[in-house]
């Protein structure tokens, strides 16, 4: 029995920061971890500019309200609950990723929790637990499931080298140089292709 | 961060044996574990029975999809679904249960596989994992889940014990005399008031 184990952001929704970015023009949030390595600082840069742009959970949710899914990520995440078991592993928040949630059907998705004040105000972040893309594709393997996963990106590739089958999705040229041996999908149509090989 | 882990069979739709037997009005197909307390005895004395009557896989999907979710299952797994993590964890097929999964909305489903011969003839069952469903609750635990689960029944019991908050669900008189101490749900509505007091 398989179960997919897929990434989010790049993958099925645009990256959140970034449409948010386009969204408010507030260009200082288009910062990521390419500029600035360390993950902590990074995050809390980013929820003091929401601090000081006034910007509450709930203004935060509309703006997100207003982005869609990837184009054929709806149909995709249809096809691929309908054959399988789809669990989605994003290092992204619960809240951020809540209203694309609703238009992609409400998959299965593991993320992280951010700290809402009483006023809405977001006061800090909350990693559930660290690497957990990783452990997740663990505890599936020994839960005796056939593990495929599947990202675009840097902080995919502990669970990609632990699953059984795996696929890069649309990566930056960089990580395909690095990393030759992984098979790359570069849409919807090629990833499902290779998913039915593992079916 | 929550994780709703539910039983399928008696809480999102009906046993599938005994409205199997319904349907097709084989009698003998109404035996259950309180009959032949050996699972494995009563499995091979069920897929005896499909086999001398003629059923193959299709037969059987076909009959399995004149069936319907309980009443009130639709919207209840969309509640859950749209609120937090739901994973069913069930001891059914997933052959068998795939009818029902469509109509409910292709929630994730834990459970175990039919082997199937080419000409659609069912040669034998395979459990994915012995007392999956205790073992799946600690592994969400494991990856820092608040876990809630509920079920009907006996075998719901491992899980139901080792989870963060618990309920039994339209569960037979002797259960609740042996256990009173657990939370009962007589109604989608109450098991959604159950769960709505750990999110």
């Amino acid at each position: 029995m398989n179960i997919v184990c897929l990434d989010l952001e790049g993958v099925l929704i645009p990256e959140i920061w970034i449409a948010f970015a386009e969204q408010t023009g507030i260009e200082a949030l288009r910062r990521t971890t390419r500029d600035e390595p360390d993950y902590d600082v990074l995050m809390r840069y980013r929820l003091d500019i929401l601090d000081n742009e006034g910007f509450k959970l709930a203004d935060i949710e509309a703006v997100i309200g207003t982005l869609d899914p990837l184009p054929g990520a709806v149909d995709f995440v249809e096809w691929v609950t309908s054959q399988t078991r789809l669990v989605i592993l994003s290092d992204t928040f619960r809240q951020f990723a809540g209203p694309l949630m609703a238009k992609l059907g409400y998959p299965t998705l593991f993320c992280h929790d951010l700290v809402i004040e009483e006023n809405g105000r977001i006061a800090d972040y909350r990693l559930r637990l660290k690497d957990h893309k990783r452990k997740a594709v663990e505890a599936f393997k020994a839960l005796n499931f056939e593990t495929f996963a599947a990202g675009d990106s840097y902080n995919d590739l502990s669970m990609i080298d632990v699953a059984d089958a795996r696929a890069l999705f649309c990566p930056p040229e960089r990580l395909t140089t690095e990393r030759p041996e992984l098979p790359v999908a570069r849409s919807h149509g090629e990833l499902r292709q290779l998913i039915e090989r593992v079916l």
